[in-house]
């Protein structure tokens, strides 16, 4: 594979990645839209097939890495380190295109959903306390969990943990599928890898939300900075390490596993 | 393949696929079906594997393309245009088949429906205003989803827009997995294009509802204009231009991605 | 294959599918099972992976027809007529083991479901009418779903025409499969099955609840007659010939479909 | 396969099935999960993608069997019993790192739940009879779930029929599956036992949670009894040998049937 063919490639799957898995957080959260509360079954499906279409895409062009996490695996795992730049940035400006295209195809919607009072003040971080006296943080609004990822419970390591974790197993399995021979994912291998991505966000999404990936948190962050969306709140730069360096950590962990245990 | 087999071909796998997408839509809509409510993780999937089934009764005869954006893609992505006009015949008729045999299977459960007083009322745009003062306009009614697909935000541009992204998703996804070398779906791909469809569903099917295929919102539409349904409302032949110009400019662009790419 | 291989190949696939199927509906209906309430798409997915399980432990034995209206409509399609009664007979056996295997399974939770009051009320057809005056009427009660289908809306020729519509789907995929050169569903075949029929559950099993399988609805009615289920209501002979007939008839039309069209 | 792979490869495999088969669990029962309340479809397929991940995982070091009563099954169809303590103290030793794990993993989650003063004393046993005079006897508390089985309805033969059928439906497959010929599990094998266990789990798994799986029941049992949670009920030793002795037994009733009929 040539660097430009890699480059084309990891755009191109990285950004029906985004856009897909984006997009089914869109579809469920914002008012108006038909999967609106489908709830967590269709949005750890909506990921698995967005790992699915985006593998399919790009598997020709670059072998289907679409993942940051996943590309250091594979180097750590074969020793070679050869386009390891060229398949992060791919991965990076893809990401941010699939963010892009997440906002294109439900403009509507964001408007409508950001200029109902009720969501622009949890947005803004202004609703008044509940029954309870629990009065929300002010802090990320709701939006960006279209975008980038989120802990339920806030601690760093903790979290931390937890993206190690998840990366951890999706990065052994995509190592195991056979991937470290040729760096492609062929045939049903991208099948295989769309259902642990399922599995993964089932069981270990949870806590934050599964980046398992640093690309696909942190392309769709800076767009959610960069777009200009109504009543919009921050875009929580402060958690913005932990799904870059968790997920990077559990691949390289992944690595280690599979060069001792093989 | 022969002229002949294309289009007996594509009017059998399409009529699959509209019987069976229609009759999902049908069961979880229509009062006193078994699937009434069950929401929209089933109505993906069901339309999924209305895929599944739809290419695999006709991928020995016409090579399952059951879509004329996908028609029109791989004309584009290959150069090779014989038969495009009876693969869209085929398609069609076969979508206007599968229309009326979900009528059939669902007949007593249309009646049903269609004379309860609330749902003749919304059929017929005649209810009274909610309790917001929000009075839903004299429009489609609600039956004439489980024909063809309506947009929660009335946008042209907007809806057309969902519908070119979520078909460029999908024939590029169709081009990709090798369909551009025979023309033909073989063997798992047909699996893997109806879990593509389940994803684009669950991400990108929140605003339009995801024809994603102009026989398949253009046929049905055509029956519910015909069909004798009691207390049915209008066929809102206004949208009908966007669900089969939409796909098919989408099918276009992954043919131009395709062949810059690749 | 021989004869006697075939007998105990689908009384072994049959009474798995039967299982499964009858146990993701006593799951799903019976008060105090983890399950309780998971819904419709619980119980199509639940029966579309009975059917790959009965496929895969039948089909070395017997080529896993597991279905008489599969059976007859190979028949009729391929010609050979060798053995029809032993597949037949093998799916009836199994089909009344699997049910008897529900009960066991289930044992506990069926002598606390029909001991609740307001369940053996329904079950005896002796409940008030409601607040609306609809009085259910004397007739199956809801127990026998976990045994035998029946309709939401009770229209002969309807029903009939549901099941052999979808009916017809099934054998027309089965036979397009390939298992009509060998009389085996090999490989994949299970799954691709498997998923057609979650398809047909989803997208038609609305009004009847899809028998689609003559030995499927018989044995367990059959089963349901002789077991000593408390406060059980009546077995609903009345319907029984519709999920017999209606199916043989969908296999008989694919059939011919399948001879015109290929 | 040495028996120092078999043992690397069984801790890792059955690691991996706990910790996402824990962890799904975890998700929807733990309060401030994203997963909250998501329903037995969301256990039942996170359960087995876990079987995915874990068998892909381990499959060539192993065969991928994570599952004494596989290995008992296989070991009886087989004649071979070459390793099985090998593989028995791997599937112990992993299933206990897989549950510490999902312990890390949603280390917050368990502090804030089991702090809940409502979950406390339902943990505990102390929670006040309900409208109906119903009181929760002193038992397991609910948390349990996420480690261990336990059934809806306590009587042990019943509890163990259960088991064992579900068990024998599972080991069944698994042996002809072809894994009886080189012991490990190829391809798609992996996928068609992860769907399998699915089907298992919407279908028989409502009365006990269907353990099928010593390694999975026991080991997680060991370490809830371990942990420091805060609160935490008892371990609900009586119950543990249920889903030891009911899925041996069924393993070795699949390896008799396998026998007998093939």
């Amino acid at each position: 594979m040539s660097s430009s063919d890699i480059f084309i490639g990891e755009i191109l799957g990285t950004a029906v990645l985004i856009l897909l898995g984006g997009g089914v957080v869109a579809g469920v959260v914002l008012k108006k839209s038909k999967a609106f509360g489908a709830g967590w079954v269709a949005i750890t499906f909506g990921w698995g097939f967005a790992v699915l279409s985006g593998v399919y895409v790009s598997t020709e062009l670059s072998g289907a890495h679409i993942n940051p996490a996943v590309t250091l695996g594979l180097a750590l795992d074969s020793g070679n380190w050869d386009n390891v730049w060229v398949y992060w940035a791919g991965q990076m400006i893809g990401a941010m295109i699939g963010a892009a295209l997440v906002w294109i195809a439900y403009f509507g919607h964001f408007q409508a959903h950001l200029r109902d009072p009720a969501v622009a003040a949890a947005e803004q971080g202004t609703e008044k306390a509940g029954a309870d006296g629990h009065r929300p943080h002010k802090g990320p609004g709701p939006v960006l969990g279209i975008f980038s990822t989120g802990p339920e419970i806030r601690s760093p390591w903790q979290n931390f943990a937890t993206e190690l974790i998840a990366t951890t197993v999706l990065v052994l399995a995509v190592i195991r599928l056979g991937v470290n021979d040729d760096l492609q994912v062929t045939g049903l291998g991208g099948l295989m890898v769309a259902l642990v991505v399922v599995g993964i966000g089932l069981s270990l999404g949870g806590p934050t939300g599964y980046a398992i990936n640093p690309a696909r948190d942190l392309g769709p962050r800076i767009v959610h900075t960069l777009l200009p969306l109504p009543n919009k709140g921050g875009s929580d730069w402060g958690y913005a390490w932990i799904p870059v360096l968790g997920p990077l950590a559990g691949g390289a962990l992944a690595a280690g596993i599979s060069r001792l245990a093989f």
